[in-house]
C-alpha cells in the first residue's frame, strides 16, 4: 500500500495525491486505462514524474490505490428492517458493483499494485464495515446474527472467488441464495 | 490463456511452450521473479523473442500460463475412508499448497497474465475436478454428498478470498471448521 494511510488530511501530500488520482481517473475515461503511463499522469496532476516513482513506486501500485478508492462503499446499506431483506440488498448490490466490468477491473487492479496486500485487505475492509452496519442493526432489533466473519465467508468469499475464478452461474439469484442459505439456520 | 489449449501433444508447437515453459521454471529458480525478461527466457528456451511474443503476447501473459500449470495437481486426493476425512484432508493440503509464499505467487500470476480469465478458469477447474474425485469416492460408499459447486463455495472460495484478501487467521482449524461446517447439516 501506497504511504497514502499516513497522509495528513489538507497537507501538500494529501494535496498530490489528490491531484493525481484525480488525473488517473480523468485519463482513464479520456484515453482509455491501457494509454495511461506515468509521464502522462504527472503532466496532467501538475507534478513531476519522479514525484509519482517516489510516491507509488510504479505505474500499477498507483492504479491499485486509485482501485480502492473506487472501491470504497459511497452510501450506508439501505435499512429495509429485517436481516434478510437488509443482507439480500446488500449483496445484490455487491455482486452488481463487483461483477460489472469497471469493477472486476478495480477489483484487479487492488491486488495486482499491491505488494504488501495492503490494498486487498482494504476492499475486505470496506465490505466487512457494510457488512457490520447490517449485522448492528439487526442484533438491536433483536433479530438473531451471524458474525461478520461467518458472513464473509458465506456471501462476500463465494461472490468473489467465481468473479475472480468461475464467473459461470454467477447473477442475483445465486447471490440471493448464499443469503438465504447462511441466514437458514438462524430461522428464516 | 495462451494456446497451449489448442497444442497439438508432441507437435513443433508443444515442444516449444515445455522448452519456454521449463526456462522460465529454471530461471526463475536461477534468478528469481524479478529478474526474469522474455529476451532472458527466450535465450534460454532456444527460441527467438518474436516466438515468445507471438505465442503468449507478453512476459505477463507467459507467467500466468506457467502458473496454471504448475497449480495442478500432482496427485489424486488421499483415500482415508469418509467424506469428512478425505475432504478434511484434501483441503488441508490445498491450503497448504495455496497459502504458501509460492502457491500465492503463482495464483497472483494465473488470475493477473490473464486477459480472458481462461487461466484463472482452469486453476478453479483443478480444485472442482479434485472434490468430484472425493465426492465420488463418498457417494460409492453410500454417503450423502453435498455437490461440488457448493464444496467451491463452502470450503474452496473462502480459502481462496482470505488468501487474496484477508489472510488473518487462515491457517489449518479454519479450513477444518470449514469442511465441518458444510459436512455438518449431512450428519456428521
Amino acid at each position: 500500500m501506497s504511504p497514502r494511510q499516513m497522509v495528513r488530511p489538507g497537507g501538500r501530500s494529501a494535496r498530490v495525491q489528490e491531484s493525481v488520482h484525480a488525473a488517473v481517473r480523468a485519463l482513464e475515461s479520456e484515453v482509455g486505462r491501457d494509454a495511461l503511463t506515468v509521464p502522462l499522469i504527472a503532466r496532467r496532476a501538475g507534478v513531476t514524474p519522479s514525484t509519482v516513482y517516489r510516491r507509488w513506486g510504479d505505474l500499477r501500485e498507483l492504479l491499485s490505490d486509485v482501485a480502492v478508492e473506487r472501491l470504497r462503499p459511497e452510501t450506508e446499506p439501505e435499512e429495509l428492517g429485517s436481516l434478510a431483506a437488509d443482507l439480500t440488498a446488500w449483496t445484490e448490490l455487491f455482486l452488481d458493483e463487483m461483477a460489472s466490468p469497471g469493477g472486476r477491473a478495480y477489483v484487479r487492479d487492488a491486488l495486482l499494485g499491491d505488494p504488501d496486500g495492503g490494498n486487498a485487505g482494504q476492499c475486505s475492509a470496506y465490505a466487512a464495515e457494510q457488512i457490520e452496519v447490517v449485522l448492528a442493526r439487526a442484533a438491536g432489533r433483536g433479530e438473531a446474527v451471524p458474525d461478520v466473519e461467518t458472513v464473509v465467508d458465506r456471501v462476500v468469499a463465494p461472490l468473489m472467488y467465481r468473479i475472480l475464478f468461475r464467473p459461470a452461474g454467477l447473477d442475483a439469484s445465486y447471490a440471493r441464495a448464499l443469503v438465504a442459505g447462511l441466514l437458514d439456520p438462524f430461522g428464516r
